[in-house]
Parts: C-alpha cells; structure tokens; sequence
C-alpha cells in the first residue's frame, strides 16, 4: 500500500452522480490488469461510488476518487475506497482563462512504451511522484502546467490531462500507441464533436506544429477542457470553441 | 499519500539497530528534496526508528522501513512512519543460492535522467509500481529479478537492488550519472573492499560483458550481497568471494 502499487480513477461529479463511471472502471480494470492487481467486482466498485456520492449535493460539482492499491503489504489483499471533494477555484479559472504549459521530455522514444508492457504506459496506476513533480517544476516556472515530449520530439500528454488540438475542422488527439493514459473524456468529446460538424482523428504531433492549430486544449475528468493559451513561451489561438466544447462536455464554467 | 508522492528507506536490523541510518536518512534527504517534500527533523527520524526497533529481538535480523509521505491531500503535510519486519527465507536463500536474472528495457538512455531531473532518477520514491511490476514479469518467466538496460544498452540497476562485478581484482559498480538510485549498501562495500587488495571503480557495462566477470552481484540493504548466477539464459561464475563479501557487510547467511 506504500508503493504506490495500485490503481485509481477520477470522475467528475455532477447532479449528485458519477460522470462516465462505467468508462473510468473500464479503465481500471485495465490498468488492474497490468498490475496483476484484483479489483472488486464491478456492482461492489458501483456501490462505493455512489456511497460517497450520496451526501454530495446535487447542484455542486465534485470529483469523485476511486482507490484500489496493494497491500497490507504482502498479504495479497487489497484495499479500496472512494472520496469525494470539492472542484477547486483554480480549475475554475482556467476553464474560463486557459492555461500556460511548459514541455518537459519524459525521456522515452513515443514507440517505446506500447512495446515495453512492463513501464506500465497507459495504466493509471498510484506511482504519481513523477507526474507531481513535474506540475511542481511548472509552478516553479510560472506556468500552470507541462506537456510531456517524447525523447524524438513528440507531445505525449499533460501528467494528469490529454491533448486534443483543431485543425481544418478535425479535432486531433495523440495516438495511445506512444503509451499515454487513454482518456476518459477526451473518448467522449471524440465521439459526440459530430454534431459541430468535426472530423475527427489522431495524430503524432511536434510541439511547434501547435502554433498553427486554430484550438489546443486539455481535457481531463475534473477540469473538463480548457484552452491552452500559451506553450513554451509562444502564444497560441484564443479558440471560440471552447465554451462550446465545455457545455458539449457538460461541465460548469 | 495515494499518489506514491513520498520518500522511503529500507535499512538491514541487526543486534537491534538499524545499520548505516545516517546513510539511509542522508539519501532520504536527498530524495525528499528532490520532492520538494519536508521531511521530520533527523533527530526525530533517529528516535522513530529506534522506537520501531526496540521491540525486535536482538539476535534476529530485520528489515526497517521508514516512510515520510506527502499528505493527507493537498494539505501540506506529512506523515511520517516506521515499521519493521522479519526477513524472508527466500533472501536467505539468495544469499546461498544466488539469483536468476533477465534484462528489461527502461526505455531511456543511460544520460537521460541526469539531465532531467523532473524524472526523479536517483529518488527513492513511493511511486513503486513500475518496480514492482517489473519483478512480477521476472516471476512470471521463472526468474528471480531483473536487470534494468538503458534504451542505448547499458546495464543500469535492478529494481530494488545495485549491480557490482569483479574484473581483474577491480570491484564496479555502474556510475551515478545514469539516474540510478545511490545505492547505500554498495558504497559501504566499495569503502571496504580496499582490505581485500581490491581496487573500486564506476564503468559502463553491457549484459554480454559481464560473462566475463569473475563474480557479479546485487547488493542491497536487506538482501545484503547475492551471487547473480544467471543473465538472460547464460551462466555466470559462481564467485568464490560471495561468503567474505557477505561477512564484510556484516550479514548472516
């Protein structure tokens, strides 16, 4: 329980209910499975989220955090729970602001991780001190976040957030082959920008290719999606989409 | 605290003491600065760990582990623990047997995490997954542990352990610049080997070259010293030194 060896998910909380809770447990068990990990069966996981969520008001958002881990150590038995807190005002804000993001190279080829199961790419797992690390090396820099690049120069993903950008009407997001978490919300967004009249696709994408997007964002279970306004030090398209794509999403502004 | 976002330390017990805590709390320093994480003043670490000991029979050997871990959540503080356990008849049966060991891939070059300091290389983080899983892969294919390699194909560590080998009267160990965690019981060795007429050195090494190694081991703070018998299929020397080695560092068998 110590090592960071076991799984979580995030979901967004609205009208007092789990967003997408079947798609995150999806994942988890996913993510479980790379870990060799036993998760509950899934109604056990159902009941938990809706036990946390049953005291949350029904016009507040939240995120609610599902958490199963390893351990007590070496006995082969797991422990899971689920907590819910509120969305804080800084998330707020950058909906309604964007946000400023840094690259930062995690160091491994974008083909690497698809072909190395055992670097756990892709699985959401507890083992976050690297992924903190970097969004406190961003706020050291004065930015409020990092996108990861791979060591053959391309975006992979933010420590917590998935990359979507717009260009000539397809909104693109970055391959799960380069061994990024496949997102949650940024699936459903896939799936529904339809009816804007998108096209959708994905791509491998270098860092200054951004810099011609009409639209970059980040999507992610609790902030939703917010426009990425500025990326090393250059400034990017203020999109017109984006209340648009967070109403599409259902998220408050 | 669910984040793996904490620091840990393993010390071998011995006549009721922690051996080398200094060395285990120096590193944990280390690690937790690299955190940007507070960690309890030394005196009161010394006093956690000498409490956690107290009760452990003298006569037997014991594994400390001691965790500082950011947390509860985005409160700014930590917590702080000591626990002790007994040492497993598997260790003391690599101790006499020696170890099966295959190579896995980390997917970075060997400079990489020095020049990225964001990556944690060299932390002795809580984010253990990747480890953990990496030693249930070396299981699942009948071995005993692995060797991680470079993307560039150099020997780097083993997920919970250091590498040393015995060249020509010259014990290595590979260097500090790859990112690998500092290793507390190899540098207690390589200070002593001296009275054995051994020189010390760092080097570079590929898995092929360590055939020709007149012993090679993993050192570590509760396993100690064990002979690494096997490298991806092929046999290694059955090192004659593997007993002294393990008196000089003060381990039963």
């Amino acid at each position: 329980m110590q090592r960071g060896d076991g799984v979580f998910e995030t979901t967004h909380v609205r009208g007092g209910q789990p967003w997408l809770l079947d798609e995150h447990l999806d994942r988890m068990a996913r993510s479980a499975e790379r870990l060799d990990l036993d998760v509950p069966a899934r109604p056990a996981l159902v009941e938990l989220a809706g036990q946390a969520c049953a005291a949350w008001p029904a016009d507040t958002e939240g995120a609610l955090k599902i958490v199963v881990t390893r351990g007590p150590e070496d006995t082969g038995e797991t422990t899971c729970f689920a907590t819910i807190t509120a969305v804080p005002d800084s998330t707020r804000k950058a909906r309604r602001d964007g946000v400023k993001l840094g690259t930062l190279s995690l160091g491994v080829a974008a083909g690497t991780r698809s072909a190395a199961p055992w670097l756990l790419g892709g699985a959401k797992t507890l083992s976050y001190a690297m992924n903190m690390a970097c969004q406190r090396w961003a706020a050291a820099a004065g930015l409020d976040d990092v996108l990861w690049v791979s060591s053959d120069g391309y975006l992979l993903e933010a420590p917590t957030a998935t990359l979507v950008w717009l260009e000539h009407g397809t909104l693109y997001t970055v391959p799960d082959s380069t061994g990024i978490l496949s997102g949650t919300t940024v699936r459903y967004l896939l799936d529904h920008v339809g009816t804007l009249g998108w096209h959708t696709a994905k791509r491998m994408v270098r860092p200054t290719e951004l810099e011609g997007a009409s639209g970059v964002w980040l999507t992610s279970s609790v902030r939703g999606i917010i426009a990425v306004r500025e990326l090393d030090g250059v400034k990017l398209a203020d999109p017109p989409q984006t209340d648009t794509l967070r109403e599409l999403l259902g998220y408050p502004a």
